[in-house]
């Protein structure tokens, strides 16, 4: 038997949201290896063995897919959303880059839809401009640099989705760079809170910078902030594909 | 007959991409409307009126589906990749916005798998850090500006995906962008060119920022520019998720 290792996309929540390609490499598969959330919404079948693991542990469960599908089996290693944004492709190439004989494994990455796109698609079009997108966990980078990119991408005029925004560890990176916001973008720019997209617990919200607050944020949401000209239209936010002046109607 | 309107993304080419959500929407259409080469993707049916039209007439078509689906038609508006980035999403709602009496009408965006997504995948998890999405076509916007995002994007250290970075109108700008990444990133920075991803004429190729030239891209290629830890292990290209030194093996 010749082994397998797909990281692959479960998009954002919603198994419509799901690529046929996903769902093929799933059906084909002896392992399924992930976060246990994210595990838990593989359906188990005859054939299939789920193994479930930890927050942080990434690193740990790359070189157990690895080692799996050095071994035969053909496994599939589960993100939420796309799993080469702030996910597990990039942890899988790093347990590579650490043990070059599984360099020569059938390795592929699957692509999934990554949370801001699902969350900007619910809100209307806040990202149809440039845009920048930061993970704000301050687990593998300093929050110095969180905050000199905030004020790069703020200063260029990016619009900016916020991966895992807060957690109860970390309260206070997420309101330092909303008040960094208020200074470079002024009280009126407008941001969204999207929680649960496209799940039973969705809730989406947007308001302007004056009104944001840390608490509105929690690991289940992304943010949205928009550029100088993302406004509201009827229920929906959305960014103008021109930074020219608007042209007459 | 109640309209309703779908501004759909059909991701980057391959059918297996494309979320079972879209396929819904395609399946109940009752017309459909894009640009001719994502028309073309559509299979005709009895019942499905296709309406291609050519590039730059954005705004005339997002009007011309808006008054279809205020007329009862059940109108799905495609792109390619996702709709919300660089495509037809930001267009509908301008049109909205000029005319608000289509604002009560049922819209939805369905979210799909964005080029640089697919070919970050592709290449291995060149996006595995914070990182930007820059349209280089300066139809919409000043080249001053384009330049002035690069470089912040550039100096905050983000990894940068290209969507349109060069067609035979503007041949300049690209080459032009390529010379300030080089004073600013240095000649080793990793750049992939990413060609009609998940399609036939597929094609990747990764260079080195001094080897990259204007010919590697054209209007279908995505241009994926590595931060300055994205580095090759084996056939891959990937930037790990820390900002941090790399602990030991």
């Amino acid at each position: 038997m010749t082994g397998w290792l797909c990281i692959a996309g479960l998009g954002p929540g919603d198994e419509h949201l799901i690529t046929p390609e996903v769902s093929a490499a799933l059906a084909a598969a002896t392992d399924v290896v992930g976060y246990i959330p994210y595990v838990a919404r593989i359906a188990p079948r005859d054939g299939l063995t789920l193994h479930p693991s930890d927050n942080r542990v990434e690193l740990d469960r790359a070189r157990a897919a690895l080692t799996m599908a050095a071994e035969g089996h053909k496994v599939v290693v589960v993100s939420s959303g796309d799993p080469g944004v702030f996910a597990m492709a990039a942890a899988v190439f790093e347990a590579l880059e650490r043990q070059p004989a599984w360099q020569a494994l059938d390795i592929r990455v699957l692509p999934g839809i990554t949370a801001m796109l699902a969350a900007a698609a619910k809100a209307g079009a806040p990202l149809g401009h440039d845009f920048c997108a930061i993970n704000l966990s301050d687990n593998l980078k300093p929050a110095a640099l969180i905050e000199a990119r905030v004020r790069a991408a703020a200063g260029a005029d990016f619009a900016m989705a916020f991966y895992n925004p807060r957690s109860a560890s970390r309260s206070e990176t997420f309101g330092r760079i909303l008040e960094v916001l208020r200074q470079q973008c002024g009280p009126e720019r407008l941001v969204i809170f999207a929680r649960a997209v496209s799940t039973p617990e969705e809730a989406i919200h947007t308001v302007a910078l004056r009104d944001a607050t840390p608490e509105m944020a929690d690991m289940r949401t992304v943010v949205i902030v928009g550029n100088a000209a993302t406004r509201r239209v009827g229920r929906f936010v959305y960014t103008p594909r021109s930074a020219l002046p608007a042209a007459p109607p």
